[in-house]
């Protein structure tokens, strides 16, 4: 070999380097290793074989369907952080995940995920894996894996990075049918329970231009928990309309590039879905305290619709009576828009 | 509402905030989303019925036990982004996962990933799928979904965080039999290409210390291009093994931990593998450069083995007889230990 190597006096080379000394604990690993394993445990219901341990989950097929999708919390984490909602955080990931595999009308059944950090010391680990306990729980999910990685140098202090996985089983004549879509088909719309995790770097510039004072009160409520509160999972909602009426048409879970963004992907072409802002309003002012409001002060409608859910989290399309009928039926369910005959633009909002 | 909002002029009102001043780039998004498309179009085989594009992927279950997992490539990002190995790191993700599905003697065959970035124009983020898609195809994997987040002030600039998510298929009669591992077998090891992507935190240690020069020679070739040669991926070797003889009655992924803490997984309690040294620096000084050789000049032999995998990056159990004839007939693998009685340590290096 032809590399110098630095000369060192016996004491220094006895020095030699562990890998504790380079910023990752394997003892600490291990412990929150061992307490993941011990939470997740309480989410196991059918098809698990193997869960947290062996070098890949094993697990029982139960469809001849899979759905998988990947997603993470964004910039979220940067608030939920600071204001210590870690739990949040953890419910979070969950719904980002699962309310996908419902937009393509499966179950959601298998969750991993994944947390990076910059030491396992100065982040509340644990509290973000009880969050998401907490919602495999709701959402029906089995926690079967993750991978909790230390990577000091790379994360900044007291920050942590989420990914979900969930894998889901579908009927194969459930699956959305856009095809289906016509003209005169109404749009529902299940509430959202507020900002959920998208548009959370434009929430922050408003903060930091000190347009948006996040520890004041809004609504008789600190509006950092109102930015904060969880991502509503819809999985027992759209199960309990499904198993009384029927599958919807079409369904879009509304995150990133809001409605118009989301809704857009299961409305066919030459046709257009009218979305009514006077409903959403009316909707967001019940369940999630106009919170879309205060952020039209600073950011142009066309925008906020563009990155915002507006008081929405999930939206179906199903035809007129069936609709209707599932209005009668469900208190927390809101028809929102309607299918019309238009080239021009997927959704547009009226 | 009784928050204040902070007065404004008509002029700085009328300069409302959009989503691309807050650092997020949408329209940069949809450009890469719509190339990644494309490049994993070319991984696409069987059992794909929708892959990226709509809220989950749609796939086909081709066996009743599913095998998941997740994994990153850990702080390998950092030398290998200074280092322009973008494509390498992509073949790094794909081969953390698809080699854990191996170890459950699964085929691997659906891939998902998340790429977090601070701005999608400091980092070549189309090199990494590059190289997730060559990876893929060496693993028979589909590239069928992921998510690509913009998160400006929560990773550093000209960062790139990488986690993977890979679904398998086993047979049920295939998967790894822990009890029926017996004094008297012989432990099988595929070379490794090097460290793979475990360990680099300590050896960013060595190099920030100067003890290591990454920019130097070493046998003849960068020192940085022997770190960072992507992780080996071990599908197709393993399958020719066991199309022609049987499946292993375990097998470990040497990952973090080393061989200690991997091969220790699959070691009924009562007996221990007695894993040889000397075989193990034949195998690095030809398939890997003796590079741990250099790390042994900096780190204690003990922690050496619980950190990298020290030549080999998978290992097999078979009878002694199984085994001996597999290496009869295939060149790049080595018997590098065997089972035997022993209580105290699952693992001993000997």
């Amino acid at each position: 070999m032809n590399m110098k190597l630095k000369k060192e006096s016996k004491d220094e080379a006895n020095k030699k380097l562990d890998y504790a000394s380079s910023g990752v604990d394997i003892k600490r690993a291990d412990f929150i290793k061992s307490k993941i394993k011990e939470l997740a445990s309480r989410t196991i219901t059918s098809g698990v074989i193997e869960g947290i341990g062996p070098f890949s989950s094993v697990l029982k097929s139960e469809s001849e369907i899979l759905l998988a999708t990947c997603d993470g919390v964004g910039t979220k984490i940067l608030l939920g952080l600071k204001y210590k909602k870690e739990k949040w955080l953890g419910k979070d990931l969950v719904a980002m995940n699962v309310n996908d595999i419902l937009a393509m009308h499966g179950k959601p059944k298998f969750f991993l995920d994944y947390i990076g950090v910059n030491s396992l010391d100065d982040v509340d680990v644990l509290g973000i894996v009880e969050g998401i306990v907490e919602a495999c729980k709701e959402s029906g999910c089995s926690l079967v894996g993750g991978e909790t990685a230390q990577m000091p140098g790379f994360y900044k202090r007291k920050s942590v990075e989420l990914v979900g996985f969930c894998i889901g089983f579908a009927d194969p004549n459930s699956l959305p049918k856009i095809n289906e879509v016509k003209k005169g088909d109404l749009i529902l719309g299940f509430p959202s329970s507020g900002i959920h995790s998208n548009g959370f770097s434009l929430i922050r510039k408003l903060i930091s231009q000190k347009k948006i004072k996040i520890d004041s009160d809004f609504d008789g409520e600190k509006l950092y928990n109102l930015f904060l509160v969880p991502t509503k999972i819809y999985v027992e909602d759209f199960f309990k309309i499904v198993e009384r009426f029927s599958f919807p048409k079409a369904s879009a879970h509304i995150t990133g590039g809001g409605i118009p963004g989301n809704l857009s992907r299961v409305i066919p072409d030459g046709l257009s879905a009218f979305v009514e802002k006077k409903v959403l309003r009316d909707i967001s002012e019940k369940y999630s305290r106009n919170i879309f409001s205060l952020l039209h002060n600073f950011v142009e409608e066309r925008e906020l619709f563009r990155v915002f859910n507006m008081g929405i989290g999930f939206a179906m399309i199903y035809d007129e009576s069936t609709a209707k009928k599932i209005t009668e039926n469900f208190s927390d369910v809101f028809i929102v828009g309607f299918i019309e005959d238009f080239e021009k633009e997927k959704v547009l909002i009226v």
